[in-house]
């Protein structure tokens, strides 16, 4: 980006829709004869873009100085209706802007003082001599701080920026865009004041050693984008020696939101978790997670699928014994020692939930699977199989994306989950309290709502998170119970 | 404090006023004869309590239900002022709350999302699949991130809880309430977001390390209430090795504000900087910053005094060479070589600056001063020298205290100097930006508004952090220009 102006930013992904968030403002000046403005929305048309506003900002006997916010497919396609319009006789095309640049300018969250500092009165309250008081009864008694201070109500959403949505190692900085948002998230559906803490260290013990030096002003730890293994030992050393929830959404929201997605699907299918064979592709941070709890859920059945294949305790690199994931998905699953392709795996199968990689699979080889068939292909932006033809051989058919039927996104979970950890003041998070946020919101979806195009409520279901807190509020406060 | 209600906390600090920062409310149950309140104000009066607010809550035939505020000197008075209401015939105490507990419950901050988030098109700007864009241009070029991200306007409050307001090492968890007001100053005097991280940490090295880490999300660094020697170590590191400002306010908003208001009072008396004998007691943080930045502005007599007295090159824990501070103290200041305690160095001195415990001087101390005597006696809650008896014999007379004129108070500065280096995007801060805030903050006080109980403007003066910020903000360009 210039100094000056916004130019558009280098995203490599099309979107199939022209879509807001690829949305453009050109500053153009344009001859003010009675067709300009028409001749303009028509280049736009041809070339796939869509004229979504013209906004007039100045106006002469002979030249107009407008905005036209354009929707487009993406960064390139962008280029392509700057350029068609460039083709308008007499228009001259001045700054380009791009609304998701414009929104983000100065940053997406602040700081706000929950108490008004009008006066010396006010003063002596929110700070000295007043604050002194509060400082003497925490020091007294820590658990005050659960009352008394942010930490009632605040999370650390923490990153090293090593495994960034589908960036990959984008580094802390780049990483912030993205904590920020989700902080957002936290703010919009649950209530919860989150912070972004984007970390400059990669080894994993020195992550562990500065998230615990910085916990105490925090009730929860969100771990966001770190890369595996990584992020398994920095979890669980984390929720070993810290005395407050540690959720690594990547792994565990997603592992929620679709079990309780695909608790819904064998509802509309009539079929058991105990009884299906499931095939999954992606043996990640998500995949690994999405196993362990279908595991605890009560599935028999699982075959993992990497880039190498089946996931089978003969399979040379679960043998040499460097991979301790790789080792326990193989110890847990694929009882039978099937080996070959994941499109092997899936003959027969009853649910397919990849986890992996765009277009891996097409719609024959989803023919190949069980009657009924349940396909969750996650992979973001592309999906492991075209939904629309997934859809022609299965009977459910989810994505991680907004534009097709039944999105998985962990925004149904997240906030619920946190909200339900701070309510109970809880100090830890266990398996128990995932599996009553998944079977909560499964439960969403009323009896009567049930299809297979509705199988998990859209993400602005004001249900959902309050659903997803109530049940791991209980659990929490079952546990406390349990281990006072 | 109790699961159910709040009680007072213990503060051994008496207000020699009632004040409402150690304001009560009581809740009572009295009988419905006229003269009951008037009976309970009278109560409250002889034990030297005042009642600011009497609300009915409840009432009936017979009995009331009243919340009385209370004004008081802190909380053994408070408990006295219970016990008063009590012998009032008929009447019964209920809970005992304290409005600054009352002020602080669920903390003083909170994290709000700037922009809107109601539908799809929204998320799809804050969140995914929009700000894939937004992480990609600040990997291409990080400097982006001060126009797309938090960064821009966000500074952390970073404390290891070592040396909190008087009351010593109380630890991180302790010390968040003071961050927590410290990050609201930020806001309302700068309109800066700050965040309070206080860390479980106490090796200075390993300060450093988090500290730099956590970095890249903030655009400054303050550090607060970190205990000497460790902070100029600290702060020394992070200066070198970080490309974000780095302000300890302790030390540099104590010592630029002592600055602005020494050269008001220079300026009152018709003294020099450069002519006048100054003598300090106190070589911690403060008053290490505070020689500096003399030094720095062209004072050329310091005589700095500790608990063991005038520090001197021959004085022996100097000789011995441990202490790396007191050496610089010693090597910068006295060249006379004067010995003796700080009385003896008191004799005829212009300026008297303490940073450091309460009534360690006397009237007839300061009457042993030359002529038109300037005393900052800054030590809190309790001044080095009572003011009232100061000011028989000086000239001018500051203390740190809201209840005396010429109040010496560091949120005057520290929202002003983050402005500033926002502003400029400064990647450091020196000891001309100092300088220069000084300057610019005892000239908010007008000649023809200078007197010797008005040196330095009221902290709700409007001017203050603006005439900060810019200097801060110049001084910043200025080096920029320099070493581009």
């Amino acid at each position: 980006m210039a100094g000056t102006g916004l130019s558009i930013g280098n995203n490599g992904v099309m979107s199939p829709v022209p879509s807001v968030s690829n949305s453009i403002t050109v500053r153009l000046e344009l001859p003010a004869r009675v067709t300009a403005v028409s001749e303009i929305t028509t280049a736009v048309a041809e070339v796939g873009g869509m004229v979504t506003a013209v906004d007039i900002s100045e106006s002469g006997t002979e030249r107009l100085q407008a905005d036209l916010t354009i929707a487009t497919h993406g960064t390139d396609h962008a280029a392509e209706v700057v350029e068609a319009i460039s083709t308008v006789d007499g228009v001259e095309i001045g700054r380009v802007s791009d609304r998701t640049f414009l929104a983000h300018l100065g940053g997406k969250l602040e700081v706000r003082s929950r108490l008004p500092i009008r006066n010396r009165d006010d003063l002596s309250l929110v700070y000295t001599p007043g604050v002194a008081k509060i400082c003497q009864a925490i020091a007294q008694n820590p658990a005050d701080a659960r009352t008394l201070t942010i930490k009632r109500n605040t999370v650390a959403v923490v990153t090293d920026g090593t495994a960034v949505l589908g960036l990959g190692n984008i580094g802390p900085l780049a990483a912030l865009p993205v904590m920020e948002g989700k902080a957002a998230l936290f703010k919009r559906f649950a209530d919860i004041d989150a912070f972004p803490i984007c970390l400059d260290a990669h080894d994993a013990d020195e992550i562990v050693r500065i998230v615990k030096a910085l916990a105490p002003g925090f009730a929860g730890i969100n771990l966001e984008d770190i890369s595996a293994p990584r992020c398994f030992h920095i979890e669980a050393r984390l929720r070993e020696e810290l005395d407050i929830p540690v959720f690594h959404d990547d792994q565990h929201g997603t592992a929620i939101v679709a079990l309780a997605a695909l608790k819904n699907a064998l509802r509309v299918v009539g079929k058991e978790l105990a009884d299906v064979k499931i095939v999954m592709s992606g043996a990640g941070a998500a995949g690994s997670a999405i196993i362990r709890l279908l595991l605890r859920a009560g599935a028999r059945d699982l075959v993992v699928a990497d880039v190498d294949g089946i996931i089978h305790s003969r399979r040379e690199d679960v043998v040499r014994g460097n991979n301790g994931n790789l080792a326990w998905i193989a110890s847990q699953t694929n009882l039978a020692l099937e080996t070959g392709t994941l499109k092997d795996a899936l003959v027969g199968a009853d649910v397919f939930i990849g986890v992996s990689a765009g277009n891996i699979l097409t719609g024959d080889d989803i023919a190949t699977m069980n009657e009924d068939a349940i396909v969750f292909a996650m992979a973001n932006p592309v999906p492991e199989v075209d939904p629309v033809e997934a859809g022609r051989h299965a009977t459910v058919v989810a994505t991680g994306r907004s534009d097709f039927a039944n999105q998985i996104n962990n925004v149904l979970v997240f906030p619920g989950v946190f909200r339900g950890l701070l309510d109970a003041r809880s100090d830890h998070i266990d398996d128990e309290m995932l599996l009553a946020a998944a079977a909560a919101l499964a439960d969403v979806v009323h009896a009567d709502e049930l299809n297979p195009t509705y199988i998990i409520p859209s993400v602005f279901n004001q249900e959902a998170t309050t659903a997803v807190a109530r049940a791991v509020e209980t659990a929490a406060r079952a546990r406390q119970e349990r281990t006072p």
